[in-house]
């Protein structure tokens, strides 16, 4: 069986991290799929997807590092092609990737107590963004 | 349902970045799968799967980024092993990692618009690869 | 169908790489299922998994790559909120992910020859793990 939902939320971008465990929570209660996987996906090239400890510490330390390991005030030859300035945005996002694929049983994500699922919106202003959550199972 | 199909292709190595959303398109299109997830997968372990849009600045982009994050002129360990000089290669591949699970539903993938899933082969010489699409669904 | 078996293990942790390889063999063995996904998560937030070549050259580059990317020895955030030292073993493992999907058919995952898949403990001291197994197929 397959169910596809999907999230809608608003971000500040530059590097905002947001906690879409409480979203694929709902999703899976709401599935009719109660053991199973579930891919959350940003059909999108400036964010990424990974899990982290949604701690405040953590909010700082995450968007500090994309900063130190793929700086924005650098010249990247996407600028040159489309002169909007988020090329660190779409290399960070190639970084970390757009996908994840968590195990479920019982309804339950198998995540650890401090593990959050976290979307990365690494662009650089505001965007509207959408999350895929596609739930497989039985 | 699981259905599994791959892509063979010749790569220049050195970074290149081959675009596999045409072909992963035309597998999903032959497939008797309408809904589901596609896992794109390279069985090896110097080469990388992202998603990225992939545009001519970015094809210059990603690869200095990998070239910065892990030098190729470095002294790895392993290249003391096996005298093959491509440690570099097995580092940037498993920074970026082998695979990507990507949703579809009506026989579309939900990419966003000007994001393509992209293989990046790190290795340092031409090199024939395979690319395994797991498609599973109903 | 879907079955989910999970692998418990000691590690040393600081960088360590585990071969989860021998272990997710035997999960697919041990199940009904033939061909389709082998889903590899770890349920906690200081932990990775990626495919690697498991020898011991990469055994030393892996952990050193990731000290040089994201140090021990800096100030985090996360630190001054729980003062546990671990903050870079959170950045290593987001940066890393902690999943991998793996296909697989005829009961065979489909990696490379020299490919294994690795849980990497990034934490600060030894720990006692899972890794949980989400076989999905037919």
């Amino acid at each position: 069986m397959v169910e596809t939902q999907s999230y809608r939320f608003q971000t500040k971008g530059d590097g905002e991290m947001v906690d879409l465990t409480p979203e694929m929570k709902m999703a899976i209660s709401r599935s009719s799929i109660s053991s199973g996987i579930v891919t959350a996906f940003v059909p999108g090239s400036t964010g990424g997807i990974t899990t982290v400890e949604y701690e405040p510490g953590l909010l700082k330390d995450v968007p500090e590092l994309m900063e130190k390991l793929v700086p924005r005030d650098q010249t990247y030859a996407h600028d040159e092609t489309w002169h909007d300035g988020n090329g660190f945005s779409h290399l960070r996002a190639a970084l970390i990737g757009p996908d994840i694929t968590v195990p479920f049983t019982n309804n339950r994500m198998m995540l650890g107590t401090w593990q959050q699922v976290v979307f990365l919106d690494f662009d650089n202003r505001p965007r509207e963004r959408e999350v895929i959550f596609q739930i497989m199972g039985e």
